[in-house]
C-alpha cells in the first residue's frame, strides 16, 4: 500500500488562433505535479495541495480528485486513492492550469492501478473534471495528456488527431500580474456568429494545419488569425493588442491570446526570435502597467509522464 | 491574327462536407472548352455557344467574357480577343459551371497574349466573373485552374493552398435530372451559426486536411461531416439524404452535395469502389423518380489545361 507514482502533466496554449476550443499544444517546464498512492478506504482524497491557495480540498471540487475519481469509475475498479497536489501553474492564467491537474491526477492513478486504460482513454475521465470548472473542452487536456500539437475533431465520440510539429519552432507564453477568471473569459464569447466569420475560421484552421503537415511557416503565419474570440477576449486584457502586436513586430509567426487569458503565447521560428518576441511582449504589458512573467519552450513537448 | 488557343478546363467539386465555399477539387474528363482567338477590335466578344441554350452571349453577363476581360485588365494590355464556349459541363449542377467556363476563358486569354500573367493570377479575374453569377467564392475556380485538391484561406488577398491527396482515392459524382438553381441553394443558408457549429465545422475541416496530409482515410470518413449547410440543402434535392446514406452503405469514405447541388458526390477508396457507390447512389435517385448520370474520375487530376 504503500507505493506512490509522481506524475508531472505540462501546461498547455490553447486556441492558438483560429483553433478555439480545438486546438492546443503542450509547454516545457510549466507544469503541475501529483503523486497517488493507495489509501485503505474507498474513494478519492486529496492529502495536500502546494502552490496555490484558493483550490478546493473538496474532491467533488477539485478536477485532480473529479479525474481520478473518473478514471476509477471509468477502469471499473473500486479502490481508494490518496493525492497530492503540487501546482506548478497558475491558476486563471489561461495556461491549463484545471486541466494540467486532472491530467496528471488521471495518469497517476491509471498507474497506480496498474494502467488498466490507454492513455487516450483518459481523456474522458479529464473532460469530465474541466466540465466541472471550465466547460467541456479538450484543447488543454488533450495535448496535457498526449504531449505535442492536438487538434480535438470531436468530444463525442473523442477523436483527437496529432499535428506534426515544423522543426525549430519556439513558443512562448507571457503571463501578467492580472487575474482573468476563466468565467469571464467565456461570457464574452458570441452565442452565433456569423456564418462568413465561420467559413473565415475553418479556412484559417484549415491552412494552419496544411502548413504544420508542410513545413510552411508562411502559411503558419498567415493562417493565425482570429476574429471571433481574440477581439472579445482582449478588451478584457489590459495592453493585450499591444502585446500581440509587439510580438509580430519583433518577428513571431503568430500570436494571440493563450486560451482563456491573459497570458498572450507567440510562436517563433526560433529560439532567438523567442528571446526577442518575449522581451517585447514583456515591455508591452509593462507599458500598460502590468509586470509579466516570460516563458519559452520547444515547440514539440511531452505530454503526462512519470517523474 | 489567326492563332487560337484551345483550353480544357475540369469541373469541380466544392465544399467536400466541412468545407463550405473554401475547399474544392478538380474532376478528369468533365468540364468546358475555351477557343480564343485574337480580334481587331478591342474588348471581349462571345462568338459563339455550344452545348448550352441557356448562356448569355452578352459579354457582360457570361463569365467566360466576364474573365477574359478582367484578365486583359489585370495585365494591363487592351487587345481585341473573340471566345469560343464549349460547354462539357451542365449548369447549375453544382459541379462548377460557371468557374470553369471562367477559368477555361482566362487561361486561353492569357496564353494568347503570350501569358503575361502567371497561373495563381488568374484567380482574381476568374473571382470577377463568379461574382457576377454565383457570388464571390473561390473554391470552384480554384481548383479548376490549378487541378487537385484545393483550400482557399482567403479571397482578399488570394491565398490558396494546395493539400496532398492519398493515393488511390476515386471521386463519384452523381448528376441528377433535376434543376436547382444555385441562387436557391444559397438562399437557404443560415446568416449566423451558433458558435458551437462553428467550432464543429473548423474542427472537421482542420481533422480532414490533417487526414489529406498523413493519409488516415479513416480520419478523412469521420471529419466529411457538416451540420451547416448539407441539411438545409438536402431538402431542396429529391432524395439527398438517401443518396448520401446509399454512398457510405456502399462504402464511401464520405459523401455529400457537391456545391450548391443537386450533384451528390462521394469519395471512395478505390475505383471498384468507386464503382459501388456510384450504382447504389444512381439506385437511391431512381427510388425518388430522379434519372441521375454517374462520373467517376480519379481524385488528383490536372487543372485548366491547353487542349
Amino acid at each position: 500500500m504503500s507505493e506512490s507514482i509522481r506524475v508531472f502533466a505540462p501546461a498547455t496554449i490553447s486556441n492558438l488562433g483560429p483553433g478555439f476550443d480545438i486546438l492546443g499544444i503542450a509547454v516545457a517546464s510549466l507544469g503541475d505535479t501529483v503523486v497517488a498512492r493507495r489509501a485503505p478506504e474507498r474513494g478519492v482524497r486529496i492529502q495536500v495541495i502546494t502552490g496555490a491557495d484558493a483550490l478546493p480540498l473538496d474532491p467533488e471540487k477539485n478536477t485532480a480528485a473529479i479525474a481520478a475519481a473518473a478514471t476509477l469509475r471509468r477502469a471499473g475498479i473500486e479502490a481508494g486513492v490518496e493525492l497530492e497536489l503540487h501546482k506548478g501553474l497558475p491558476i486563471g492564467s489561461g495556461l491549463g492550469s484545471s486541466a494540467a491537474s486532472a491530467v496528471a491526477a488521471a495518469y497517476a492513478t491509471n498507474l497506480l492501478l496498474g494502467s488498466p486504460l490507454r492513455k487516450p482513454e483518459l481523456i474522458e475521465p479529464c473532460l469530465e473534471a474541466e466540465a466541472a470548472v471550465a466547460g467541456r473542452h479538450g484543447d488543454n487536456v488533450a495535448p496535457s495528456l498526449l504531449g505535442g500539437l492536438i487538434l480535438v475533431r470531436s468530444l463525442d465520440p473523442v477523436d483527437v488527431v496529432r499535428l506534426p510539429i515544423p522543426d525549430g519552432l519556439t513558443l512562448v507564453v507571457v503571463t501578467p500580474d492580472f487575474s482573468l477568471p476563466t468565467r469571464e473569459a467565456r461570457a464574452v464569447l458570441p452565442r452565433e456568429v456569423p456564418l462568413s466569420a465561420t467559413v473565415e475560421m475553418a479556412a484559417n484552421l484549415g491552412a494552419l494545419v496544411a502548413a504544420c503537415a508542410s513545413g510552411d511557416l508562411g502559411l503558419m503565419a498567415r493562417a493565425m488569425t482570429d476574429r471571433i474570440v481574440e477581439p472579445r477576449r482582449a478588451d478584457l486584457i489590459p495592453g493585450a493588442r499591444a502585446v500581440i502586436e509587439a510580438a509580430r513586430h519583433a518577428g513571431a509567426l503568430g500570436s494571440s491570446i493563450s486560451g482563456a487569458g491573459p497570458s498572450i503565447f507567440a510562436i517563433c521560428r526560433s529560439a532567438r526570435s523567442g528571446q526577442e518576441a518575449a522581451e517585447a511582449m514583456r515591455r508591452a504589458f509593462a507599458a500598460h502597467g502590468l509586470a509579466a512573467t516570460a516563458h519559452l519552450s520547444p515547440a514539440d513537448c511531452p505530454g503526462a509522464r512519470r517523474v
